[in-house]
């Protein structure tokens, strides 16, 4: 490609809403640009690395023996309508209606559609097992579209759903695409982890996340540096504490707090360690009847320790919290506990209620906590002499850096990452609400067991940018940046031998495969090195008039510091080095 | 590809809803399957030719330096405001509100977003020309869908839009673009015409349609066996006729005609030809005040001859006609004519109105016209002499096979045609609407001269499938084809022979890069080979026990009515000529 048949447009500044790195690089390298919230054109540039990715994902899809096929963006309500999404879905998802009346949603993914052509299609065990996947558009409304690609409303996905006899052929369906995941991932050239994430209602331990690392991730990731270990800070279990809970050696102390309505401040007042105190949230249930009306509710109070946090996906796997919880009001604090928050306690309770406490929590001896009195707080609290062992005692929190490994083998380390690919276990969710089946080697209909398997095309794109830059631009990987190399000839519009030669180079690459492009927009050296260092392109070349008298040309890796001298014919060889060639 | 990894899914019985025989090949190829009324997916086998289509498009689009990117598929309804589309297109246009109750569109076409990029992109006449290009789902709410992907609501389109300085310059893009579409058409191994249109409101010369020949193509297209002239026939001029009209030579008489109100009809009655009466349509413009309300309306009689059909866009453009016309109703008739239609004619006419005679007419003597009186008709009427000559005399008929070319150089033909490409000169239309300027020398701003070209890549399916199908089912252009050559072997399950030679001779043909299929699903022969004269791959090889033993195989092309023994040694150079290897 030569820049003068090509679109470039490159900004020195990045738009006053673009909050993530990710995002102000992509507008300023002329990848994307903004029509509306949440909705981006992908310019030329952007486009390019779009098409690498799919490429990629393309191949080694097509490799895992997955069949590619095109879902529509539109799609009757009616079978949305079949798996209860339709109306169960929230706000994100977009309904329309046609020139008739007629519902319709525009796809976030395509379950429904798929397991609508596998009843129809798939009519033996014979068939099975099979994979479908498509490289679509979809649309999420998000409440608050940010983060340009990241969290965008409408964006490229590649989902793929299996299709199996039973669940032992769909577990290897699901290591089929893991594997492919790896492949995928490998060849992309990012950092990343593959780590178990919650299941949800579905159950069963088959769930991947496919997490970009990036220290400017929205999730965090779990993992032992010293085991396979990894697993979404959702999923990640804190074991129980093997020692024995200690005796109490403090007796029970009420301590004015004044205005102290947090653990942190409170530990500081009483010069205490933050692992002593206990937080104290207080969640309810509701029972409803036939008509949707609340009949009865159930007041809960759950500890974790005071530097630990409340992991709402545990929460919501605490028998009776299940069916889905709300933090409680006021009045039902005050009903209980007498006082209002910031203050609250497990000692001395007006009216029971559940209490739930964390493993850590029900293992720890003198504790503090509220005293269920404004501004004051207990200290020397234990369990069994202060207050009744709790109702339930569970891992409700998230793990920290430095808890024992849940696979016995170290210690837990943290760090960030973006999720852009998702692989999961379906069992017969999709197939028993749209009853689609097939005949079994007895002729009897079954179920299908099926799976799903995602990545974010676009979502990429940011992803591997949060974690690829400086402060000159983006630095991509070789195999998903817009170009592999860029020729950067000075003053070719005066010289010759520059032209030449800058010709003569961008013929032998192309020649040899590499994805070439020659800027002949006739621009300075900076501002042209400006912005192919914003662009990211790997390799860079220069030519000038000086440097080609003495036979030499500047060769300037991305991540490279300085541009080196070569000799022109040491150039080649070393871009195919590189570019693995 | 191999059949086992690949999903084969073909019908004996096409389903009752497919009309035509393209929908109906597909739906039995398993190339779409029917999600909702114009909404299909596209099966394996349809998105293979999909992407090949798509490929032939990007090359020679990328070659006649046109840029690629991607435009969404929800656009905010402002931009379509700004144009007046969003309020003045009828139901086909698809409205969306999001969960803020902000309105949008699904995308029929990219005019807006495209001048929307290039007011913000292109500053300068430097920049100039430039022509943006998408391959994009789009999607248009037709009040009756039908003809499978060829009058769907969902679709794949190919759009681009040129900016070009000044009018001279956008008629080179003009030209560029007409040039790679007949690269892009004759690729696809098509019959084509690329015949004038009608530019409709926005006038000139420059619009082209790109029609697929096929007898069951919806578009006349008239063209000149002798000459290169071609255009649509809402387009295409009745000459003037050059002899002078004949002098009268029969009185006035008024006949009886009773129950007879068709010129046909009337002629057979009369015995003379149909080419002697003249055919009466009404209509009638309004003339309407701010709040929308008719003030006025006038009553038009247009004359066109027995055997002649009116052109309604020819109509559309006499002066006075072109603010939009209707049929004029009952009442409207009866005040001007005092009879109802089927007797209608502009003889002694009870109220004025504007008489227009199509060219052909104002040249007839002793014509035949209804009377203004149920049941009868004159016969001998003459201009002049019997009635005023006509306010205006205009084309305003379809040519018909034999009139002379409008370019003097033969008389015409017309043939069938599927409309699947449409190059188009928009001028200013949408620049000056959305006030999309750049800086032109003398650093004064100028609305972009603008053209749009669109290719319809799913309905090219179709129209294919018009053009080349037989009673077997589909004869894909090699082009096209989902695979190039299928490898069918009998008995590989069986004979080890039979499988190694499938196996060599597939590694073969994709050593050579030919898009091979080797169906190794173990199909019986008939059903087999049924399947893939059905589908429509070019080149079958048929491979068995037997032949090899002679050291044979069995070619067969898809049009060739027997198969032919071949030596293993003629196989691959007869298939290397035949694809262009």
């Amino acid at each position: 490609m030569k820049a003068s048949q090509f679109f470039i447009s490159t900004l020195k500044e990045a738009p006053a809403d673009a909050e993530v790195v990710s995002h102000k690089l992509m507008m300023r390298a002329g990848m994307i640009k903004r029509l509306g919230a949440g909705i981006y054109n992908y310019m030329p540039m952007g486009l390019r690395v779009i098409r690498k990715v799919e490429a990629i994902i393309r191949e080694e899809m097509n490799r895992a023996g997955a069949v590619e096929l095109l879902m529509p963006v539109i799609q009757p309500a009616e079978l949305w309508q079949e798996t209860g999404r339709f109306e169960g879905m929230g706000p994100e998802l977009m309904r329309v209606k046609d020139r008739h009346g007629r519902d319709f949603i525009v796809q976030p993914t395509s379950e429904e559609v798929t397991t609508d052509i596998a009843r129809q299609e798939l009519r033996s065990y014979k068939q099975l097992p099979k994979n479908f996947y498509h490289i679509q558009t979809k649309f999420r409304d998000e409440r608050r579209p940010r983060f340009g690609v990241m969290r965008g409303r409408e964006f490229t996905m590649k989902d793929a759903y299996s299709f199996d006899r039973d669940a032992e052929s769909a577990g290897r369906s699901y290591e089929g695409m893991y594997a492919a995941y790896k492949r995928i991932f490998d060849r992309f050239g990012l950092q990343y982890r593959a780590v178990a994430a919650d299941t949800g209602a579905i159950g069963g331990d088959r769930s991947h996340e496919f997490q970009v690392i990036a220290d400017t991730g929205e999730d965090a990731i779990v993992y032992c540096p010293t085991s396979d270990y990894a697993a979404n800070i959702e999923l990640a279990e804190a074991l129980p504490l093997l020692a024995q809970r200690a005796a109490p050696t403090q007796p029970l102390v009420k301590a004015p707090t004044p205005g102290k309505a947090t653990c942190a401040d409170v530990a500081a007042l009483l010069g205490l360690p933050l692992a002593q105190t206990v937080k104290s949230l207080v969640l309810a249930t509701d029972e409803k009847n036939e008509h949707g009306e609340v009949v009865k509710s159930q007041v809960w109070l759950l500890l974790v320790r005071g530097d630990h946090e409340l992991n709402e996906v545990k929460a919501g796997k605490v028998p009776g919290l299940g069916g889905g919880f709300r933090f409680a009001t006021l009045a039902e604090i005050d009903a209980h506990f007498g006082c209002k928050p910031g203050y609250l306690g497990p000692v001395g309770l007006r009216q029971p209620l559940k209490v739930v406490a964390d493993r850590t929590v029900a293992h720890m001896a003198d504790f503090v906590c509220g005293a269920n009195e404004v501004d004051a707080h207990y200290t020397g609290v234990n369990w069994g002499r202060d207050l009744p062992e709790p109702d339930l005692v569970v891992d409700i929190r998230n793990v920290v850096a430095g808890d024992p490994s849940p696979d016995g083998q170290g210690v837990l380390a943290i760090q960030r990452g973006i999720e852009v690919g998702h692989v999961f276990y379906l069992g017969t969710k999709y197939s028993a609400a749209m009853n689609a089946t097939f005949l079994d080697e007895t002729g009897k209909p079954k179920h299908f067991e099926m799976g799903c398997y995602g990545i974010g095309v676009t979502r990429i794109l940011g992803a591997a940018i949060e974690q690829g830059h400086d402060e000159r631009g983006i630095i991509w990987p070789a195999a998903i940046a817009p170009f592999e190399v860029v020729i950067c000839p000075i003053g070719m519009d005066r010289s010759e031998a520059v032209k030449d030669a800058a010709e003569q180079l961008y013929a032998q690459l192309k020649e040899l495969g590499v994805d070439v492009l020659l800027d002949d927009r006739g621009e300075r050296p900076g501002a042209m090195f400006a912005d192919w260092e914003l662009i990211g392109v790997p390799e860079r070349v220069v030519l000038s008039d000086r440097g080609l008298k003495e036979g030499q040309v500047e060769w300037q890796g991305r991540r490279e510091a300085q541009a080196t001298k070569l000799a022109l014919s040491e150039l080649l060889p070393q871009l195919k080095a590189r570019l693995g060639r």
